[in-house]
C-alpha cells in the first residue's frame, strides 16, 4: 500500500505542531507507511500490520515526547536563568518506589530470622516474640504505604522536577527508610518513649521537606500539574494542600508533647493519625446525611481528597507492587547464600568429605526456595494480567492491593517455617496451613481489586474483562485459581493430616502447569457446563458475548 | 487563542487514524487547544503554556497507547484464537530488571557480615575469607549482568508478549537467581565439581528455556520486533539468533563433562565464556585487518551483533540502576533494624535501663548508615542527571555503567568498616582511604559514560550537553565533583592521618550541600576564570554558546 501525498503531508505538519522531530527520512516513512496503510485498507489490513501500527505507536510517543522536550528546550534560550534544568519526573518516582517497596517488606527479615523452639519452656517466649516482631511487620508495611500514598499525591501535583526538588526528595526517602528502626524501638521498649520521640521527629521533618518542596513547587509554577498551573486560585490550592500535608506533623507533635506526660495517649494519637483520612471522611459523610449539606469544595475534588475512587497513578501502584513481589521473591535466597553454604571442615569429619550429603540436610531449604519463588512469581503474574486490564486506579483498589501485598510478604517465612518442624508433627501442620492462608488472602485481596473495578467498569476496566466481555471468564479463573487451590489444600489438610507435606507440595507443581493450561481448561469447563446446563443451544453465549463487545467498544460508536 | 476549524479538524482525523481515542468531549478540546496555540502564536506563547503543551504530550501518548491498543483490538474480533491475550512487555521487564538488580547486588551481604578480628592470628584466615566472598560478589555481578544483557537482547528481538512468555520468562528469572548460590559453592569448595556441575546445569535450563522462547515467538511473528516481522528473511533471523543463544550452553556442557576429567580446566572454559563475545570480536577486527575482508553479514547487524556501539535499551538501563541503587541505599537499614535494637535485659542490666545510654554504643553505625545513604542517593542523582541527557545508550556506556554500579554495591561495606575500628588505627585509616577509593571509582566510571558518549555526541547525547552546549559545563562539574571531593579526602588523609575521621565526616556533610549550590559555584567559577584570563572580553562565552546552541539544534534546520 503506497500513501497518498495528501495524507502524509498532513501528518508531517501535524507531527511538527507535536513537536516531533523524525530522527531521518528513513525512520520517518515507515511509520507514514504503516499508519496510511491502516487507514485506508479498512479491513484487508492484515493482522501483523495492526500490531506493526501498535509498535509504531508505542516507538513514536516515546520519541516524540523526548523530541518535544528538547524542541520546546531549544525554542526558548531566554528562560537560561529559570527553568533549564526541568526534568521529567518519572525516573525520580520509579527510584522512589523501588526504595519504598524494600523498606516496606524488609521487616519480614527479622521475623523470619526468629528461631523456633521445641522445648515447650522456650515456646512462649519465643511465640510473644514473633508476635512483636509480626506487628512491627504489618505497623511499618502500614505506614510505609501511608507515606507512599503520600507521595503519590503530591507528586500528582508536582508533574516536573528540577535538581532541587530530586535532591528535597532524596533527603525525604532517608526519613522514611529510618522509620522501620523506630518501630522497632517501639516495639522492643514499649514503654520507653525514645521510639515515640524519634518517630515524631522523622514525621515532623518529613512534613517540613514536603512543606518546603511544595512551597518551591509553588514558586515555579511550571512544575506543577497544568489543571493547578491554568487555574487562577493558585493559593487556594497551595494553602488546601499545605494543611492536608502539616495535619500528621502536628498531630505528631502533640504525640511527642503527651509522651512526656501520659505515653499510651501518644500511641492512640499515631493510631488515629494513620486513619485520619478514613475518620474525617465517614465524619463528613455522617454531617452530611445529618444536615443534608452538599459537599461545598468541589474545587479542591481533584487532589487531596480522601475520596475511595480519588485517582491514585497506575503505574505507580505497578512500580510499588513491583518492587515488593521482586524484593519478597529473592528473600528466600538471601537467606540461603549466607547460610546454607556449608564449612568446609565441617564437610570433612561429619559427611567425609561428601559436599552432596553435607548439602542434603538443606534439602527442605531449597524446596521451600523453589516453593515460593514459584508462588510469588505467579502472583506477580496474576497481578500483571489484572493490570493490564485495568486503565484507572482508585485510592480504594490501592488499599485493597496494599492488604494483598502485606501478606506476599509473610509468604517466604510461612514457607520457611513448613520445613523447620520435624516430618508429621504438629507444628509442620500448622505451618502448611498458616501457609494457604497466607495465600489465600493474597489472592482473595486481589480478586477484591476486581471485582471493586467491576463495581465502576466503564472507568476502570478495559471493555475486555468487563462483565460479558470476551476475556471476563478467564480472568475470574486466573484470579480465582490461588484462592480456590489454596482453600483446597487446607480442608485436604485437616482431612488428611498424615500426608499435609505431600499434598502441599504436589499443590507447588501443579500450579505453574495450570496457570500454562489454563485457557484450555476454562474452554473445556464451558463447553461442559454448556452441555450439562443447555444442550439445545450450543452457540448461544458466543453470539451474546460478540453482540455485546459491539455495543461495549466506544471508539465504534464515536466512529458511526 | 482561540484554534481555527481547520487545524482541531486536521488534528481529529489524525488522532482518530492513530488509533486515539478521546475519554470525552472535555479532554480532547484541551489539547486542541494548546496545541494549535503552541503551532499558531509562534513566540507570544508563554513558557507556561509551552510546558503545559509539554504535559499534555506526555499524557496523550499515555492515553492514545492505550486507547490505540484497545482501539486495535477491537477492529480485529475474528481472532480470538490467534493472540487476544497479546500484551505490552514494558512491566515484564522492570519485574525482571528488579529481580536481577537485587540478585546482582544481594552477595555483597555475607561480604559484609564478615566480622573482622584485630587479633593478629585469626586476621590472616579472616582476610582470606573476605578475600573469597569479595570475589563471590564480583564474579556473580559479572555473570548476572552478562546474563542480564542477554535478556535485553532477547527481548529486544521479542518486543510483545503473551501468558506462556511471561511464565517462561519466571522459570528463566528463577534460573538466575539460583547463580549465586552455585558461585558461593564454588568459592568454598574450589576443588569440588559439584558446584561447577550446578552452574552448567543451571546455564543449559536457561539456554533451553530461551530458545523454546525464541521457536514461540517466531510461530507467532506479530510477537516479534517490526524491523523483523517485516523482513523476508526471517528463518535466517531465528537461525542466527538461536545459534548466538546456544554457544553458552554447549560450551557450558562441555565444561560440566571436563570437569569429570580435569576441573581446572572449566574454569578456564567459564571464563572463556564471560569473555567470548570480546575474544569473537576482536579476533574478527585481526581477521579482517589481516586479510583485509568486509563484514559479510550486514543484515544481521540490527540484533546479537557484538559491536561496541549495539544500541542497549536505555529504559532498562535505568531500571536496572534503580534497582542497584535503592537496594545498595537500603542495605544498612536491614543490618541496623535487625542487630541494633538492644536486649531489654541487657539495656537494664548494664545501662541502668537507660534507653539513650544503650543507643549511643551504636552512633557510628548510625552516622554510617546516613553517610553511606547520601553517598548512594547523590550517585543516583548524578546518574540521573547523566542519563536525562543520553539519547541512545550503547553497549559499551552499558559496560561502563555496570562497572560503575559494581562499585557502588561495595559502598555500604566499605561504610560499615569506617566505624568497625578504634579511633585512629591503623585499620580505620585503610578503611576510609578503601571507602574513598570506591567512591572515586564509582564516580569515574560515570564520568567515563559521559566521555564515551561525547565522541558519538551527534546520535548519544542531547544538544545541551555536548560540546559547547548550555549545560556542558555545569554536567562535567556535577559528575566530577565526586571523584574530585574523594581524591582530595585520600590524599588528605594521607597527609593528616590524625584527623582523618573528621575530614571523612566533614566530607559526607559537606557533599549534598555542594550539589545543592553546585549551579551558582559553576557560574562563579567560569565568572573567575574569565576574569583571570579574558578581563577584557567579558561576553565572549555567552555569545559563543548561543550562537553554538543554534547551530547545533537539527530541529531549526528542519523548519527552516
Amino acid at each position: 500500500p503506497v500513501s497518498p501525498p495528501s495524507v502524509s503531508c498532513r501528518l508531517l505538519v501535524v507531527c511538527k505542531q507535536l513537536g516531533y522531530r523524525p530522527p531521518g527520512p528513513w525512520s520517518l516513512l515507515r511509520p507514514l507507511r504503516s499508519f496510511s496503510s491502516s487507514a485506508m485498507g479498512d479491513n484487508d489490513g492484515s493482522e501483523i500490520i495492526e500490531h506493526h501500527v501498535e509498535e509504531e505507536m508505542e516507538k513514536k510517543c516515546t520519541r516524540s515526547h523526548a523530541a518535544s522536550s528538547s524542541f520546546l528546550e531549544s525554542v526558548t534560550p531566554s528562560d537560561r536563568e529559570g527553568h533549564s534544568g526541568t526534568q521529567s519526573s518519572h525516573r525520580l518516582l520509579a527510584y522512589s518506589d523501588a526504595l519504598i517497596s524494600i523498606i516496606a517488606t524488609v521487616m519480614i527479615l527479622p521475623v523470619a530470622h526468629t528461631k523456633m523452639e521445641n522445648n515447650e519452656e522456650l515456646r512462649e517466649s519465643v511465640q510473644l516474640l514473633l508476635t512483636t516482631k509480626i506487628a512491627v511487620y504489618l505497623m511499618t508495611f502500614l505506614i510505609v504505604t501511608v507515606a507512599w500514598a503520600a507521595h503519590i499525591r503530591l507528586f500528582q501535583v508536582i508533574v516536573r522536577i528540577d535538581d532541587c526538588l530530586a535532591l528535597l526528595n532524596l533527603a525525604c526517602m532517608m526519613l522514611i527508610t529510618f522509620l522501620p528502626y523506630t518501630f522497632s524501638l517501639m516495639a522492643t521498649f514499649p514503654e520507653h518513649i525514645l521510639g515515640i520521640l524519634l518517630f515524631c521527629g522523622c514525621v515532623m521533618v518529613m512534613g517540613i521537606i514536603q512543606s518546603v518542596i511544595v512551597l518551591y513547587a509553588f514558586s515555579r509554577p511550571f512544575l506543577l500539574n497544568e489543571q493547578i498551573q491554568i487555574a487562577e486560585n493558585q493559593t487556594y490550592y497551595k494553602h488546601h494542600i499545605l494543611k492536608v500535608i502539616m495535619r500528621v506533623p502536628i498531630m505528631c507533635f502533640f504525640a511527642g508533647i503527651f509522651s512526656f506526660i501520659f505515653f499510651q495517649l501518644s500511641y492512640v494519637l499515631l493510631a488515629i493519625v494513620i486513619f485520619l483520612p478514613y475518620i474525617s471522611r465517614s465524619l463528613k459523610w455522617c454531617r452530611n446525611k445529618a444536615i443534608g449539606q452538599v459537599e461545598d469544595t468541589p474545587d479542591s475534588m481533584l487532589f487531596y481528597t480522601y475520596l475511595p475512587n480519588e485517582p491514585l497513578s497506575k503505574e505507580r501502584v505497578e512500580a510499588f507492587s513491583d518492587g515488593v513481589y521482586a524484593i519478597v521473591a529473592t528473600l528466600l535466597i538471601l537467606d540461603i547464600c549466607k547460610d546454607n553454604v556449608p564449612d568446609p571442615t565441617v564437610v570433612q569429619k561429619q559427611f567425609g568429605g561428601s559436599l552432596i550429603a553435607a548439602l542434603q540436610v538443606y534439602g527442605p531449604e531449597y524446596l521451600a526456595y523453589f516453593g515460593s519463588f514459584a508462588t510469588v512469581g505467579l502472583l506477580w503474574f496474576v497481578h500483571h494480567s489484572l493490570f493490564l486490564h485495568v486503565t484507572k486506579t482508585t485510592r480504594f483498589m490501592g488499599l485493597l492491593n496494599t492488604f494483598s501485598l502485606a501478606f506476599v510478604g509473610g509468604l517466604p517465612l510461612a514457607y520457611e517455617l513448613t520445613h523447620e518442624f520435624p516430618h508429621n508433627s504438629r507444628n509442620e501442620l500448622e505451618a502448611i496451613q498458616i501457609s494457604c492462608v497466607i495465600i489465600f488472602f493474597a489472592g482473595i485481596f486481589q480478586l477484591a481489586i476486581w471485582v471493586v473495578a467491576l463495581y465502576n467498569e466503564q472507568e476502570t476496566l478495559h471493555p475486555y474483562v468487563r462483565y460479558g466481555g470476551r476475556e471476563h471468564i478467564f480472568m475470574l479463573a486466573k484470579l480465582s485459581l490461588y484462592p480456590c487451590v489454596a482453600l483446597g489444600t487446607f480442608f485436604l489438610t485437616c482431612v488428611l493430616s498424615k500426608f499435609s507435606a505431600s499434598i502441599f507440595h504436589l499443590m507447588e507443581i501443579t500450579v505453574p502447569f495450570a496457570f500454562l493450561v489454563l485457557r484450555l481448561l476454562v474452554r473445556v469447563g464451558l463447553a461442559l457446563l454448556r452441555l450439562v446446563f443447555c444442550p439445545d443451544r450450543p452457540d448461544h453465549r458466543v453470539i451474546v458475548e460478540e453482540g455485546d463487545d459491539e455495543t461495549r467498544v466506544p471508539f465504534n460508536a464515536l466512529v458511526t
